[in-house]
């Protein structure tokens, strides 16, 4: 019933958030904390278009918070799945800042989440695979293997031994 | 003026809440996003105590969410800073759940934030040192350099090769 | 300082929501008045876009509210300016609800509403003129000045007779 | 089982708030949409006092917003059925504000909202008629039709040649 | 400057609610908390107007909730100012919940906050003396000065011998 | 099956809260209204620890406001149940604010609330003994019974002549 496979660019989804009082630290700063929520948010609605069902999240991968983001700044969060394996899928997920009035505009953050998808019982189900097109969504498919292996060590769940593509961090970048 | 150094203890914060229907995805579970921002107050009340000044985020390492929590459980979150670096520390915090009419309690989720303490500018100050008593106090000080190195090769900013504590995560568990 | 004219493709906006159980009313519905609360963000972040500053709402035109949209389901709102007056731009908004197991899409709602452009000090600005390219820009484009009418009308700034665009109402669809 | 008619004052509602910085824009002023939130949230209260069920949002009117409401004010939101059809009500809801260090008040907005009366499967159920008592009352009555004619026009089902009441529109006030 | 006296009716306020899933606990009944927060605002905003000036909670008498009020239903607080004293003023609010599909109406909760007129530093500043009209008012004024000593004992600002109006307590009701 | 008596400190809740825009007032001060809301979150989550089961807030007694807390002020909430009586248990609740840059700790507001545990038809269950252990917890568990008289004579259910307990507050700090 569900497709054998599907295009990564179908997944893609895009949320933008003006930052009001709320969501900022004493200083005016976006916290860290409301936007990992948004991120988490826009993954999850671009792992449902993958699967085509309801999605949790399973993991979320490091996360730095480098370039701080002032009241009223315009966000867009962009996400796209990057890979699937049976049940799970990895979305990949970037964050732009604007600053309309200084016509400043800045890529501030990325993250790769996991999510699983699930049954109306939460019972994990399988997705289709996703079909990268452009170079860059290529490059970001064959960088999942490698980030699933790290994953699950940092899980307990893989010997460093056995992750061959893991392996692959110690010459090159990640 | 700042101290020198503090015992890790007296940076402990608890956080309780009680999970609410908007806390919850449409199967009446706990979303990863909340918990992420509830995970980012508890810890940066955590790296204020410690530093005596205000924190931000700057990093958050890996989570993973193999626990669904459901609506109306209580959530018990607890921070404590593991180890200080100049003007950055680094934040564990424990996750339980409790189903209190099922008497279940599980420990659901942990993680490591990283905070940087700044003045009234926004400019990174020196904290204290972080001395730990326990020996699990003393396990998580320990693991922190590891953890750090990874963080730096993460972000791109330390070559593998000079990572001389993170090897060994490829011959003990992380 | 500021540009001539601007494409209207410059202004879009995309705004992705998965629909939270405070977002509804008590049969599980989306509640119009948090949809017309999302409706202003994303409008107010297109007029931003087009205007290089700080915009506020000024009107919206009439809203209908005709599909009901369920709990968990994901809302996609497309905000883009249609044409510059002066310090005012009318942004068209449109609304497309998902319920992604049932692999359904529907167009739910579409709305106009008009910002200003204003300085630090809330004083109007004038904005760069709003040029549209596509077929379906250039049919907004020219029921902006129709629609104009009507809403000074309908504030009494505006003697019926005097409205010769907008008398085409009477003889084709607004 | 249901009265075949009722007084308009009997579906009145007072809704007063204090604005928090959450609800301004970063000038400190009242968002557009998070006024249109309250008036919803009044309205619909109105249309369930008179049908004496529930009732779900099916249009709103041209709103204008041409007072600036700061932080820190009180607004207060009347809303009252002004005539019933079949089994949608339409609502009148008018918005004060007061700067009460400042002792001003200002009627800042009114607007029109339209519900449907429903039974608990979401189909509309009849409601009683509206009968108007005071001079006010019997004018909001009167304007009703024709604003009724307007939105039907509006959307489409309804061809201007058809709307006798509406064509007054071009004679007088609306 | 500020006026001598003013009625006690002018300072009457009236806030509806819709409840919320938020509002409600595992159950689907309002919670405590959520109530006493909408009495907070709406007793505030009543001593705002009775003092002209910003007014702060100094303290809440004694609540009981006996009446669960479901998911859907309508709140209507009232509160109006009681007495005032130097910059003081009691402020009684009370609690009505509908359910209109079952045409249920109750008086669910009523209670007296005491709050203080403070001018832009916080300073605390005279407010007008507060004149009762209705016999419902002036039995409210009358029994004002009896719940102050009250409070002040419970305080531990009064010794209870010194109270004469609070021994009437052990004579009538209170 | 549920346990005849439990320790009192087995109920401990801590709960921390970063102080955000939306919780303060004009002034910047945390509102009455958003410290009783998580009062209540706090009690009720100590309640269901004491009880094993759900439990529904009954009553709040006195509560003062003396301190003002400001914006970006970190907030500790301790709540434990101090005596059970049948199916309803009184909480204690202590409330410490910190400015942490300032290096300041005071102990701002206490309040009791009282409890019902019910089944999940809302029905009232018995629930364990309350020991106190601590010579603390010895004073508030005797110190329960006078405001429980206290209580049930505010709320009209016992005479104050047949208060034998509360007759001690004449003579005695409460």
């Amino acid at each position: 019933m569900a497709e054998k496979s599907k295009f990564v660019k179908e997944s893609m989804v895009v949320k933008s958030e003006l930052l009001m009082p709320n969501d900022t630290n004493p200083f005016g700063k976006l916290m860290g904390g409301r936007l990992m929520y948004w991120m988490d948010i826009a993954a999850a609605i671009s792992a449902q278009k993958h699967s085509n069902c309801l999605a949790v999240t399973a993991s979320v991968d490091n996360i730095s918070f480098r370039h701080p983001i002032e009241i009223g700044g315009v966000i867009t969060l962009t996400a796209q799945v990057t890979r699937a394996f049976k049940s799970s899928m990895e979305v990949y997920i970037e964050v732009t800042a604007e600053n309309i009035p200084k016509k400043t505009k800045t890529l501030t953050n990325s993250a790769f989440f996991t999510f699983v998808a699930v049954d109306k019982f939460g019972n994990p189900i399988s997705v289709p695979e996703a079909i990268p097109e452009t170079s860059r969504e290529k490059e970001l498919y064959a960088g999942a293997l490698r980030r699933r292996q790290l994953r699950l060590i940092l899980a307990g769940r893989l010997k460093p031994n056995d992750a061959n593509e893991l392996k692959a961090i110690f010459d090159q970048n990640l």
